[in-house]
This record gives structure tokens, sequence and C-alpha cells, in this order.
């Protein structure tokens, strides 16, 4: 995770709570999509269209579909950095990758992706214009 | 909890997931909330007007106020027994007792109570009509 | 969803609580996954031999891989039907899919796939026995 | 909310995700708890202890009881504040305070108390030390 980060990314931190845990005494394996939900969130917040404000200009961005990989277990009180690259953007579809380590060590816990649809706020299918594209290029 | 169900009280049994538990091996606190919500959920299903019912109906019930008090620690795959007691109805507020126990053992292990205002879909205070005061006691 | 369920397969119903929801009004995306993980500990209690049991018989099956692809949001007090299918186990790996449909309509909402590995309670890899890959057939 | 600290709390921020709401359009009444938690641990690792620490240490600090008062909801992607304040702390409890109010305006939305025994990590009473206690205390 050492270097610079990629183009198109954001990183931040975010803190193993109690509930974020399991009996096994590590993070609950569903919780790494809610850490993957505040990193794109703060991928846009970095880009200064927050993702409220994307529902304010009338669009939602629902899954389609999210992967996740699990090396190594999280634990209670780590500091972890949530990396969000976005992979791709069209007219239609984003695609998000993720990449989450310790923040102390380095040491990468897991990866993951999630693509999702632009839709309405009716749930339905809407064309983004090339200016929410743009947005969300930061450009 | 052994005996008959006091009146106005409704049982339902859920299942502890993994996701419910923490690292101490035993449910997390904020979750007895969840199963508190779920218990009244059921108590008005019975009375045959669900909680979706009385959104369609133009009312929500949000909470002001809600306790729990910890006996004994449930754990993962436990069965439990949640059982909502409505205590109180006025046109304004609606006030919730619940006792969850083992299946199993009967063993109680957490009482609570929740407070909640009568709101419209504009999150506004709105009186309760005398019909859905009637509802909710099952009348 | 219809006609016979696939051989190693279990079925069981849960409900979507409030919890479950986000502001988008539909089930929030990871706890699909919490659906899935409540899916396989149904399928194993139903082949007599529960997580729980394995635990207690020295083995857990952390997550290596997660997936899970949106068709259809579920909403609200829906009750859902969640279909786990042990695709492969072998003494190192298991592979568990999974269907996720709404129980009145039998409208598919979700498909997903997690993959496990065998592990000891110290966290490191343990070779399943013959027995174990019985239990977990169902055999 | 303004002005100084009250002594012996502890104030951060917490960032509400899409997971944290329900279908309300607010946060769910549950997560409270979980930034009761939050605020809890702040206090420690702010004093130099911190609740991992503790642990070590050879204690665990359960939940007696819990309440929270709820006077105006949360929102998706609001900025918290929570301020966790040690109300007293004796050689067998320990009994926290909190406020909880949104950042960008010091409106205040809801406050809490949680209630906790000093337990030894085999989950029975096991009486604090004065060091522990003057740990808590920040002495």
């Amino acid at each position: 995770m050492e270097g610079t980060a990629p183009p198109r990314s954001q990183d931040f931190n975010i803190r193993v709570t109690y509930r974020d845990t399991d009996q096994m005494g590590v993070v609950y394996y569903a919780n790494y999509l809610v850490y993957m939900e505040s990193g794109r969130a703060e991928y846009m917040r970095a880009r200064g269209w927050t993702y409220r404000d994307m529902e304010k200009d009338g669009y939602v961005l629902p899954v389609l579909h999210a992967e996740c990989t699990y090396k190594t277990p999280a634990h209670y009180d780590d500091l972890l950095r949530v990396r969000a690259i976005l992979e791709t953007v069209t007219r239609v579809q984003v695609v998000f990758r993720y990449e989450i380590s310790r923040e102390e060590t380095g040491e990468l816990l897991a990866t993951g992706m999630t693509r999702h649809a632009f839709v309405g706020l009716d749930m339905k299918l809407k064309r983004a214009t090339p200016e929410v594209v743009a947005r969300l290029l930061g450009e």
C-alpha cells in the first residue's frame, strides 16, 4: 500500500468498533461492504460532489454487483485505510475497486469491487449527463 | 417467563446470527434494540395492522426514548423469545415494554422499553385517530 | 424459484426489519451477506450439525471470497426465502451459492456465493476429516 | 454544545453512513448505541489506556443498562459530534453519559447513558484496582 495513490482514488481512515466484530474476534465479513460504501462516499466528497449532492441532483447509485476477497482479518480498534478507486464510469454504469489495509502496518486485508447503475429517484435507469460523469472523474 | 402471556402482548422467536455477536462472544448490546423493533412489528402484525400498513395509513412511530437492562448475555445460535407488551397508547404516544428470554431455558436475558410519538409522513406530530388507537389495542 | 429445491440445498424464511433498510427505502446491500450467513447456518442445522457444533468440533469457516448480484430490491417487512446450496466441499474449502427471493411472489431478488476455508480455532488452516466433509454433505 | 467541554469528557466526530440510516431517511435508533460505544472508546484512548489495553489487562466492561433519548433525527452524511462523559467510576461500576450533536449546527440530537460492570475475561465480576480506576479518570 506504500507509494503514491493511483489516480482517481481516495483514501480515508476508519476505526473498527465493537459492533463490527463477531465472536471469532475479527471484523464480520459483511462489514467490509460497509467500509467500501464509506470509501466511495469519501471519493465523491473529495471531488466536491457528495453522494448527498448527487441525490439532490436526482441520481442514486444502487449496487448491481459486489465482491470482496478476504486476505487477513481486521480486529477491534484497528485503524483501517480504505482506498476507493474509480475503475470505470460511463453514462450508464460506475465501477469502483477497493483496497482495505491496516494503517499501522500497511498490510492489505481485503480487496473488493462494486458495480452500480445510474438510477433516478423513481428507481428507474437514468443516463448520466456528461457533467455528472465529469464530476465523478473530478474533472 | 412461564405461564400465560400478559394481555396486549405478543411473543415471537428470533435466532441469533453471527452478525449479532461481538468479540466478547455474546450479542452486541445495541442489537437488543433491533430485537425490540422486531417485537413491536410482530405485535402489530398479530393485530392485523402491520407497521407497513400503518405507514400506508400515514403514520410513523419514531422512538423518543429507549432503555434496555441486560441480565445475562445471549450467544450465537440461541433461539430467543421476544415478548412485546403494549404498555400504554394515547392519541399522542405509545409505550412498549419488552422481555427477551432464551427459548430453550426460559431464562430472562434482558428487559426494555421504548416510547414513541405518532408522527405523520412529514415527520410532524399527528394525533392518532381513535381507530388507530383501537387497532394498536387489537380492538 | 418454483419447483423442487435442488439437492444439497436448504430454504429458510427471514423477515426484513427496519434495521435492514436504508434511506433508499430498500434493504442495504451488505445485509444480503447477513442473509447468506443465516442461509448456510440453516443448511447445516438441517443436516444435524450446526455451525456451533462445528466450532465445538474445532473448526471455523472464515470467508475467503463473497459475491452478490442484485436484481430487484427487497423492502421493509418482505418475507424473504433464502436458499443456500452447497456447491462444493473438499477437505480444504467449501463453496456455497445462494438464491434470495420474495416468498410471496417467488421473484428472485439476488444471487450470491461464498468460498470458505476450513480453519482451526487457532485460525490456521486445518484439513477437514472425511467425517466433517460427509456431515456437510448430509451423508 | 458550544463552550468548553466538561471535565472527564471526550469529543469525537463520526460521519453517518448509508448503513446507519433506515427507510424513514434518518439514523436507525439502535445505531446511537453504536456511536455511544465509539464515544467511550475514544474517551479511553484519549487517556492513554484503550479498551483493547484494558482487555489485555484482564477486564471487560459489559453493559448493564443503556438509555437513549432522541430529540432530533440525524441524516445521511451528517458529521456528528459524540461527547462521552465519565459520570462515575467505582471499583465495581462505571457510568458514562453521552451527548450527540450535529457538528455543523451544534444542534443536540440525542442524549444517553450506559452503566457497566467490571468483569474479568471469565465474564465474572472483578473489582477494579485503584490503578484501573485512576486510569479511567485520566489521573
